[in-house]
Formats: structure tokens, sequence, C-alpha cells
């Protein structure tokens, strides 16, 4: 039997902020991070996972990792489902360390990180990408892995069970139609606020003549501009493609309710984070206000408990899970569950660093083994900072390759590690102001 | 002006495991621990501040704690409303650390274990306890320590200011009677999962015969103990006394209804914590299902959005705020003009270490200045590790007394300090197992 001999965690910055990358009305200069994961083994491969973050903090979540490997360091190499289902519930067992969240926040990233680092060493060892490593699991096999406390009232065992062997006949073929035609995708690349009006139809006409039929802007700085930007981005890609805006968290109800009504007249198709990601009440009266434009949110949603009660409140429209938020795939698929019993399209958050090489084995893995569908459903493609990833996401004619390698991709390369590292690697030391 | 020139954070853990206090059916061997904070200051009196924990990961609270020191060490020792104000926007609007919540966990305790030590440092400088700083600001000066955001769909700042104004004339008299007679107290010292019969029925007599009109009991476990328990202490306190059962978020919805069924006959005054403290739509459903018990929780409600909607929702009809789960004093008075608004009345969580020294000032302040009334609210009490501070909590004949000396009565003894200092202080050296 294989064992974990250490767990070794990186904190890993890119200076994103220099070029406005990534700015939002919320987030006016991210430094995309990663609290990096590596689960090494006494033979074979080892496992990577990460927490995303945006700079400043990087260093707690990293902290927050270390805390755990008393939990992981000695173990046997995961497997099979019920070694993965253990460590989860393991890692979310520990009732010191849970008092930090409960289950939210940097307690709970963490958790995450070490569970898709120990999908990621399973899924080598059987050679398979994550997606396809879970999803040749049995129904039994899957229900194992997820953590029903909270959830009974909106979804049960049984009906998680019903779900996964509703989608068991198709799996073979739908897995063939992912690996010929990959996985519809959104690019959010023309929308950051700080870019100029240019910039942004230049990158919109891209984006179509790229291939995609949804692009994403980011709202929330001043209505004017917004109405100025949505309208020409309006005017680039015609009718028919799907513009959503996304307001990172600015809003309360009212403004919100507000500022999209300036929006309307430019079919905005959905409206992403309108206020705080903790505020279901909000986000159904939103909803309810602004119906036939869809609510979306998820990134920053803390887990599985506040999506079921978007879902029972008919808050959102579109869920937008993340892979390095909540706790690992175990969590998220309860999330994807929920989605299911719900009939809410998943629409995960990608982006920052490292999230669409991680999010795509879920979106895959769902089709091929949970909703059985792809009806509205697509990734957010961001074109950024995939070179640092050995098994980089690609995006071919506004599509998600599916990916071969085996593992779940989080892994970078080594000299990306060396430069990056925070505060000591060269891009940090190099470039002090 | 004075200055903070440095702001030092220890690791303070009690081995409480040892003896089974604090035990419950979610946290069955907590170690109470506080992540402390110490501002320096190059003149005059320093601050104290802490996040409580129960044990593991209170190393990662203490670095999320150090993380934001940038925002506070070479700055001037606040001294007023406006300064405090100024602290807390800047710490929750720091939009990198921002993303490691936002607004909950790790991240936020941080934040308000910083604004908590500033309150303390201002409240020394005025010579006055924190309630009594509190309580002498003007409704304008309160209204603008409030962080409006995501409430407004709620409580705007005019209704604010109108509640703080209603409460203005009777502030003096109210101040008075505090300092008389003091602030029920409620006692949970008989009730830990961990205890015998025997120990519970003498504790619970011993309540009574100290002068409390409320105990509370920890159930969970196993519906059979509970009820045999229950009727055991409702046997011994007579049916005058109220008993208020805490489950310490144990079930899912159906099984809370099921569980406080069995007890109702006993007559639970409230059933606290039923389930995931981040389930508002599980609360409201419990809440009506239970009805005339009452609902209660809040040590674990994240932020003041999920408190808005607790009330919004009617899902709970007691509040119990926790002076250092959320973002510090500011975000507490939130919270009580939230529950003053909803005439929810406030029963803060307290116990742990530290909690019942730091809470007491916010009821004081709320009955001052907030919502003028005490009837129905009472501050937890357990009687353990206050000889650890300077400014102990004080109960006599079933209540709390009004503090009377400068600050917010974090401050623990020096010799605390070097004696339980994790992981190199004796307590913990000379007791390694």
């Amino acid at each position: 039997m294989a064992k974990i001999v250490d767990m070794e965690v990186l904190d890993i910055r890119f200076p994103t902020s220099r070029e406005l990358d990534g700015s939002d009305a919320m987030n006016p200069d991210p430094d995309y991070s990663a609290a990096y994961v590596v689960l090494h083994a006494d033979s074979g491969p080892d496992g990577y996972g990460l927490a995303f973050t945006i700079g400043r903090g990087n260093d707690v979540q990293a902290a927050a990792i270390r805390a755990l490997a008393p939990h992981v360091v000695g173990r046997e190499v995961p497997a099979d489902a019920a070694a993965l289902g253990e460590l989860s519930r393991r890692l979310i067992g520990d009732s010191q360390f849970r008092w930090l969240g409960p289950e939210k926040g940097v307690a709970h990233m963490a958790i995450g990180a070490i569970v898709n680092a120990a999908w990621d060493l399973a899924a080598r060892r059987a050679d398979l990408p994550v997606w396809e490593f879970a999803a040749r699991m049995t129904p039994e096999e899957l229900v194992s892995l997820v953590d029903f406390r909270y959830l009974s009232d909106a979804l049960t065992e049984q009906e998680a069970l019903d779900i996964l062997r509703a989608a068991e006949p198709g799996r073979a073929e739908r897995a063939a139609r992912v690996r010929a035609e990959g996985y519809r995708a959104y690019s959010t690349s023309p929308g950051w606020l700080g870019y100029s009006d240019a910039k942004l139809v230049r990158l919109a006409g891209q984006a179509v003549a790229d291939g995609f039929d949804m692009i994403k802007l980011k709202v929330g700085g001043s209505v004017e501009d917004d109405v100025r930007r949505m309208k020409l981005a309006r005017e680039t890609v015609g009718p028919d493609v799907r513009i959503a805006v996304d307001a990172n968290q600015r809003w309360d109800v009212a403004a919100a309710i507000g500022w999209m009504t300036a929006l309307a007249p430019y079919d905005p198709y959905w409206i992403e984070e309108p206020t705080s990601p903790d505020d279901v009440l909000g986000h159904a009266a939103i909803a309810k206000a602004l119906a036939p434009i869809r609510v979306a949110t998820g990134e920053h949603v803390q887990n599985r408990v506040v999506f079921k009660q978007l879902l029972q409140a008919g808050a959102i429209s579109v869920l937008q899970l993340d892979a390095a938020r909540v706790g690992g795939l175990n969590e998220n698929l309860a999330i994807l569950l929920l989605a299911a019993k719900f009939g809410v399209p998943v629409c995960p958050h990608a982006g920052g660093v490292g999230l669409c090489e991680l999010v795509r084995h879920l979106s895959l893995f769902d089709y091929v083994a949970v909703s059985g569908s792809d009806t509205d459903r697509s990734i957010e493609w961001v074109d950024h900072l995939h070179e640092h990833f050995t098994d980089p996401a690609v995006v071919r004619d506004g599509r998600y390759l599916a990916p071969t390698k085996p593992g779940f991709s989080a892994r970078m390369h080594d000299a990306t590690l060396r430069r990056f590292r925070f505060p000591d690697g060269p891009e940090w030391t190099e470039n002090e102001q």
C-alpha cells in the first residue's frame, strides 16, 4: 500500500494587478494566487491541488492547509470512492478545526484543496482524468462520497441515487461525445472593468470570431459607463450572441433591480453576483423583479447549504459552482446533485488561476454521470495563466476540449513554482516597487 | 497624536478537553482558545482583543490577524467614532483579503478581533468601559460606524437613526439602572453533554439556588438520553425556571422537529442551533413547525447579512450574537439595530474564553442606547476561565454586574499568557501525552 509521506504547501502569486487583468467592481487589483498543495507519496505519482485567492491572505490560506496535515500525512494513498469519502469526512469532522467555519471561508477552502489533491492522486494512479475516474464509479459509490447533512429537506440519499441511476445508461455515449466535441465555453476576456471601450469592442469581436456564442461583461462601477459598454458590446456581437453581466456583489437589492432595468434594453442573459453571496432572500427578490433576466451566483457561495437554499427559494436559474471554493469534488458532487434535482443548469465559475483547469472535469462528469444534459450549460473561459500548468485547459471554436491526461490538472510547472513563489521568487524580488 | 507601533498576536489555549467542560453534541472535546491581539501604542495604554476558537486552527486564526497588521501598525490610535468607523471600513475593504471570506470565517473573525482591540484602546484612553464609551456617542456617530451594504432592504440608515434617537432620552436612567442592578444572566454550566445525570441535577439545583431563572442543557446526542436529562432537569428546577436546549447544529430540519417534539412535554424555552447556522430557510421551517417553542441561533452566524435574513424570514425569535464571531463591535451594532427593527430580543452567546467578558458590554450598550429594553433578554453565563482576565465577568444572584473598568475587558493576566501559550507554554510542555 502506497502512503502519503509529506504534504507540501506553497504560496504562489501572479502579479496580475500590473495589467488590470481580472479587474472588476469589487476586485480592482487582484494578484491571482494559489495556495498550492502537493501530496507526496512514497511511490508512484504525487497529487496536486490548490485553493485560489487573489493575493493578500494567500499565506493565511496556505497556513490553513498546513494545519490539516495530520489528517493526511502517514495515511494510505486513496484509491477509490470509499477512501475519498473517508478523507472528506475526516477533514470536515475535525470538531476543533470546524469552529473556524463551520464549512466556509479559509478553513473550508483548505479542505477543498486537500480533497481535490487526493482526487488527483487517485486518478493519476488509475491513469484517468478525474472526470472519467469519477464517471466510472457506480451510483452507490458516488452517493457514498456525499455528506447529506443539512440537505435532507431538499435532497435525500435515495433521490440522489435515483438521479445517478437515471444517468447511467447513457454514460458511454455522452463520454464519447465530449471526447469528440468538447463542452461549450463562454468568454469573460472582453469584459474586465479596467479595459478601454476600444479594447472591449476589439475583444468582443474577437470572441465571436473565435466561435463563442456568449460573452460576459463586468458591471457595477457606474451605470452610465455600463449602459455605454453594454450597448457597444451588443452592437459588436449582434443580437444572437448572449451577453451575461457580472456585478461582483456590488449592489443592494434595490440597486440591483434599478441598475439591471437600465441594462435590460440590451438583452443581458444573466446578472451574476448582483449582491452578497450570503443573501439567499435578496437573490430571490432580485430574481422575481428581473425575470426573465436570469440570476446567477456561486463563485463565493460557501457550501452546499447555501446552494440548497438558493435553489429552494427560486433565487437562481444558473448555478455557478467553483472547483476550489467549497470542500472539494465531494461537496461539488452534492451541489451537482442538488442542481439536477431542481433542474437548474450549472455554468461553473472559472478564470483566476487553475480554475479552468480544474472545473472542466466537473462539467464533463456532470454531463456524463449526473445531470446527463448540456442544455444551457457552459464553462467560463478566461485565456490567462494557462501556460503555467502541465495539463492546461484548451478551448477551440468556443468549446473546452476534454482533458485526456491522468489527474485533476492542477499541477503547475516546476519553473512556475520557482518563479512565482511569494515573497521570495524572482518575479517578486526583481520587481519590488 | 499617539500611534499604534506594533500588533502582537498570541496563540493561547486552555486544555479544557481534559475535564469535558464545554462538551456538546458537535464539539466533544474543545480546548478553549484565543488568538489574542495586543495593539501596542507609543504612549498611554495598549489595546486588547481576541478571536475565540476551540483549539486546532487557533494558529491559523492568529496568522489571519497578523496578515492584517499593515492596516493597523503605524496608524494613529483611534479615539472616536470616525476613527473606529474608518478602521473597520479599511479592514473590510481590503479587496484582496476579502476574497478569503467574504466577511466570514477566519478572515472575518480576524477583523473582529482587531476592531474590538481598537475599541478597547479607544475606551481605555477615554477612561470608560466600552459599553459606556459607545453609549455616549450620538445617534449620528453610531450610525456612521455601521456598514449598511446589503442591509437596505431590511434596515435603512434613516431607520437606524430613528431607532437610536428614540432610545436617546432614557439613556441616563437606564445606565444608572444597570450600574445598580446589573443585567440578567442564564446559566449553561449544568448542561454539558459529558456530565453525569447526578452532576446535571446537582448543578441545576445549584443554579436555581444561585438566583438564575433560566438554565440551558445541551442536547442532540441521543433522544432517549435527552428526554431523561430534560425530565430530571425539569423536576429539579420546577415549572417556573426556563430551560433552554441547545443542539449545536446536529440536526437536519425533520430531525430537529421530531426530536424537539419528544422534548416538548418538558417545556423547553428555546431550541438553539437546531441545524446549520447557514440554513435560514431550514430555521424558518423549524420555527414554524415548533411554535411556540422559540428558535434561537447566532454564535456561528457569520455576519449581518445572515442575521438580516433570519429576521426577514421569521426564522428566529431569539438572536444570539457573539462578540468575537463577526466583524467586531461595528458589525454587532448593525446586528443590534436589525434586532431592534424586527423586535427580536438579543440573548448573546457567551462562555468559551473571554466571551462573557466581552459580550456584557454589548448587552448593556443595547439596553442603554439601542433597543432600550431588557425584556426577555439575558446573557449566557458559564463560570469558567474568568480568573485569567484582569477585568473578569462577575455574576451575582443571577445577574451580570456592569463592568466599571476602562476598556472591553479582553485583557488576560501576563501569567496566563506565559502559562497557556501554545505550544511552548508550560501548561502544554509539562502535560504532553
